[in-house]
């Protein structure tokens, strides 16, 4: 008789590695690892997670290259939406790991897997994302999580896994480092409590330029197409081409401060010298070529579908709504963005785009012009504030 | 028989002493100008405006300290907002164009004024925001604006005021320069297009700190109380210290381009550090001590506030029950925030608060805990993701 | 030389006829009227309209069938949205007039018309919704508003036809009816003041039936296609339909009290029995294959989206990123409505959907099911409720 | 030694009869029996069952009689907000289950109870709603289930009360009323699938008034204090003298479909003519005298709100802040509101009020006056739609 199959959401590290060796013999599973490469992995480190994962006793192990998926699924929106929770945060995990358990579900299906696991704790938010996700594609599935369920310790696995002979490096870094393709969290030491900054050595890009660049970005209905007049086909390369360039000024590092979905309250580092730039250079452009309402608008649905992003529904269909509407708002968000790049800073200088509302056509602001009268605007101001006269006359309390 | 009375809002530039002689002269008025201080004009500058209303023929000068006012009634909830337009400007002009036009209508009532008179041209925002404030107060007088009503230029009103007899500085300035307690703006030459930064000479306060500094602000129920552990009883002072200290950085500087009331775009350069840095320092306290939900209903209500405010709206009953919602916020909005100022920028290092929700006691993200278990996070997942995983399975399409 | 050209929006009424003699022979246009039929004219009546038009001398008239689009951009959106004013109005008259601007400002397009004019006085909304319309597709056409500009009464109105030979029913009718697609508003007397309900013989159309009868809506993506099993290719022939049905049992009748766009208040009764119940059907069927968020934003959007609308905004591009949003939600709302009318209301007996998420297989609310478990709802409420404990123990205050 | 103590939420019910048994014989615990009262228990009901409670062996029982303050802290804002969810619930059972739990979570704290028990099962939205209150309250005591935790039947709770010597009533009701001051709902039969009305036996009123009557309802800051200009100092107890007045017109009845909490769809039927007539008279009431924006915002702000107390998360200090904004919209809102009773439906027929924005002083809608002018609007529909105008002849596309 065949075993009962596991997909695993595999990493190489502590964690997910016990879940190999827990699942293959202690639950007598055959074990199929996968890891799902966002853009935080080169290829030296996919292949040398793959071996570890056969040296551990998977039966097999996939590597699902995400990264373009993972942009326009979800990248894409978080720049039309100028999300930045809390008005800091790129979500660079929250947004990959959605990506990564769609991945992992998918190819659980393809194998008709028996059982799905991760190795999240019980005290984090990845723990729900995988959760979720799984059993909104695979309901039959059940899902299995050694770390959580067993409440194990960093050092109750260390002590499993050595007497199952299995030699890895044990030692715990200082700060836990999350990489991929819109930003890299640091987490450890000062952000666990209210208080602290993360010192220089703690980011993983060190500042090694000291005098200004200019950067000129290129938007085609709201996606980066070019970095310097450098095209790309593929918004998800010119993100990472722009994070060379600007990521060595030390641009877009900060603290997040926010609400976990399980209720607590938690700091985490990051650096996103890209994802910061693109979306502030993609709003610059917006604030020129769309309409009043359509920039109140689009900012109240974007503070909604980063939040759910965050909290691990992009299943919920609201978001393909919201996305729709997005993808609507983009249509004349083309044009350049001016910026210059210094050492832990920019600046954005202007924008140029064939839909800009800020028409010297038009007139410039303060100045005269030949569309529109003095008394227009006096006409307007009347009826205007017309409710609000009528308003305090029949209160009489102004 | 006594002449009719017109009360005038003067600022001693060129446009409103063109209406104080032609309101005089030309339409036979008693002229009473009144100038509104909210926080821009030091002591000496009154002086100075008063003695030349009276050069010019004014019946009566009134200078109307607003400064404290302007605080409590409109930058207090700019605050408790964290009110950016468009993410970027702190609405410095538009707060006291509103509290200015306040002070002038209760003025004009004061004195039983037959007509109101205020110096804009057809072109802006100001002329709306005076036009309906002055009709909300003051229903029953006449509202005269003499340059907008004769479309008069820069060059007519200088000719004007010559066959008067009138001396005073005809040079325009190269950037128009607006101060108030919460920023100044600075518009001209490189605002006036889509793109291009002002030069550093067009920013009033010059950069002339180069090293790190530690600032530490108190905050009680959302009010700026203490700068490094200075205490002041009105916070709008604490404001103006704080801007003594971080404006030499040159923090808080940027462009905004925005919607004008009459739907063309524009732009508009500005310095505000003490604004930013209250604003960012009080919203990093609140990430900490109010719960998700207040969080994002406040920036939904925020978001309005700020433009309705903008577009002069100040007087709708809707502004008073967005401020009681906003004033239930700020409770626990007390304690310390920690930021360290650097050149053209700053740091927010963290917060002390008898409110911090990320308190020890229950927990750290990521780390296992006493008040709830892994179970009850699956438990969690499961209902949670529970329509969704509904949806999906009656829809057959993940 | 030719005689400049003028597209009239022309209706047959008094104020239009007015219109067509004084541009004609007091402005020495070429008049070329136009009326746009959304559903309120019989054929009868538009030969009527023609005839009379060409007697007052226009140089052409064109009669816009426009029905089908009118519903196709416009009311398909108010079902859509389950769009109700205040909780009330289907928004009869503001939809359509928003329509028919736009059919004129295509048909002054083609013509190329050096002028565009239309007959509303200076007290109502329509005025503004024409004149934005016009100025957004034809900006270098002049409008002209004749009973506007030169505020005539109607009895000037009256004597200057008559001095034009022309003769026509003068006499006012006691309400003023405006009939289409959507709903018929009916005004005077009683709703001219705020209290008051209209009279039986105010409705056009009579209660008839007193014996309740069976009905079926067949949705298919949000638009209504079966009544009562009979199908219709276009829905708009569907609601006509179900408005010869309904209209008898004196259904959807009310009065509106709502906000006029110049800012007084306004009351207007109205008869809309196939808009009333279209909405209520299709909200019925959307509140069992929606999930919760999906209700909540699109009732959010959907409030924006009626006033914006109202306020004759129709051509901000806001209205076109919120249809995109709508149209996605309607995916699957397919599937049948069960009703009863009943002699001035109706009821909602149920819904048949392949879609619906109360669907058996997923548990009975309230009963035990196998898809979760009584621990995951207690883990669930531990964690759904986990901020707010914190908060509380952290604040003592409960 | 003495017993530990456990306040059960007692309703006299099998679930909660079997809980006191469980809890005292099984658990050994001393039982506390609580019973709140929020409309829904006469006098001799809740005699009958504290006695039952004493006879199975209950250490205390306390009845608390919690009906104005539940209007004053819950049932209030349901007015304020005019809320009926999904466009049709008035939140009955959910309110009033809030309220419940947050009173017997004092009267557990102020006995030092041990542990708080409740009778729910796991299927519904009850348990929810207690455990996250309880927790809010009363962190330290643990909340024991024994309904939901054994998963028992209504066949093993029979079968074990039986062989506990209990007699009592255990024959199943058809339909499951639950009743309040806000209403009654009904559930069994035709809700427990999608298709199927009530029928007209299922309903506690039963309809007994055939001939129309005129109903007055007076208003002071939103609260109903006359009832056909009968007085009431408590508003609950004008809201239980409409009921009696209206609910025999069958009025205010209907099916709702909503979300549980859980995330599973259902239906419930209701009546609950008081709410019903009290929300449409309040809302008709605040359409003559609020605000454009305000009636916009407090939809807003309301619709969460309801949606938030339905989810059990009145807790949340973001409610609060709701409320504080709420309270703020009600200033103004007194007069009187003029309603027609019929069977089955009502009609508003208008409102009195010193606040009225309605006023003839200032114009009626469709007619010249003398605040404003034809000129004033043309200006203002320029102005108010310049920027779509430029932004059509930017984007060249109508």
């Amino acid at each position: 008789m065949e075993n009962k199959k596991v997909v695993l959401a595999y990493s190489g590290g502590l964690d997910t590695s016990y879940c190999v060796k827990y699942l293959k013999d202690d639950k007598g599973l055959e074990v199929h690892s996968v890891l799902v490469n966002t853009g935080g992995f080169t290829k030296d480190e996919l292949v040398e997670v793959e071996k570890r994962a056969y040296e551990l006793g998977v039966k097999s192990h996939t590597t699902v290259e995400e990264t373009e998926n993972y942009y326009q699924s979800v990248v894409k929106y978080l720049i039309y939406g100028n999300i930045l929770k809390n008005s800091t945060y790129p979500l660079s995990v929250s947004a990959e790991r959605v990506s990564q358990a769609i991945a992992i579900a998918k190819h659980a299906k393809s194998l008709n897997a028996d059982y799905i696991a991760h190795g999240s704790t019980g005290a984090g938010n990845d723990q729900v994302r995988f959760d979720m996700i799984f059993q909104s594609f695979l309901p039959e599935a059940e899902i299995i999580t050694p770390i959580r369920d067993l409440q194990l310790s960093r050092e109750e696995e260390i002590a499993y896994l050595k007497t199952k002979g299995v030699e890895m490096d044990f030692e715990k870094a200082a700060y836990s480092i999350n990489k991929g393709l819109w930003g890299t969290s640091v987490g450890g030491k000062e952000t666990l409590t209210s208080n602290g900054y993360l010192p220089e050595s703690a980011f993983p890009t060190q500042v090694t330029k000291d005098k200004a660049e200019e950067l000129t970005l290129g938007f085609e209905n709201g996606e980066l197409k070019t970095v310097n007049e450098k095209r790309f086909d593929k918004s998800h390369e010119a993100i990472q081409y722009l994070e060379t360039l600007a990521g060595p000024f030390g641009i877009g590092r900060d603290i997040h401060v926010g609400d976990t979905i399980i209720g607590i309250k938690g700091r985490v580092g990051f650096e996103a010298a890209a994802a910061l730039l693109t979306i502030k250079a993609h709003q610059a452009l917006e604030k020129h070529v769309l309409t009043k309402w359509q920039i109140y608008w689009k900012d109240q649905i974007a503070a909604f579908y980063g939040n759910w992003l965050h909290e691990g529904q992009f299943m919920d269909p609201v978001m393909r709504d919201m996305e729709a509407m997005m993808d609507s708002t983009q249509q004349n968000v083309t044009g350049k963005v001016f910026m210059t790049l210094l050492p832990y800073r920019y600046q954005v200088n202007g924008i140029e785009s064939d839909h800009d509302l800020m028409s010297a056509k038009f007139g410039h602001y303060g100045e005269m012009n030949k569309t529109w009268s003095g008394d227009d605007v006096k006409g307007f101001a009347k009826i205007f504030g017309n409710q609000n006269a009528i308003y305090h006359q029949v209160n009489g309390d102004s």
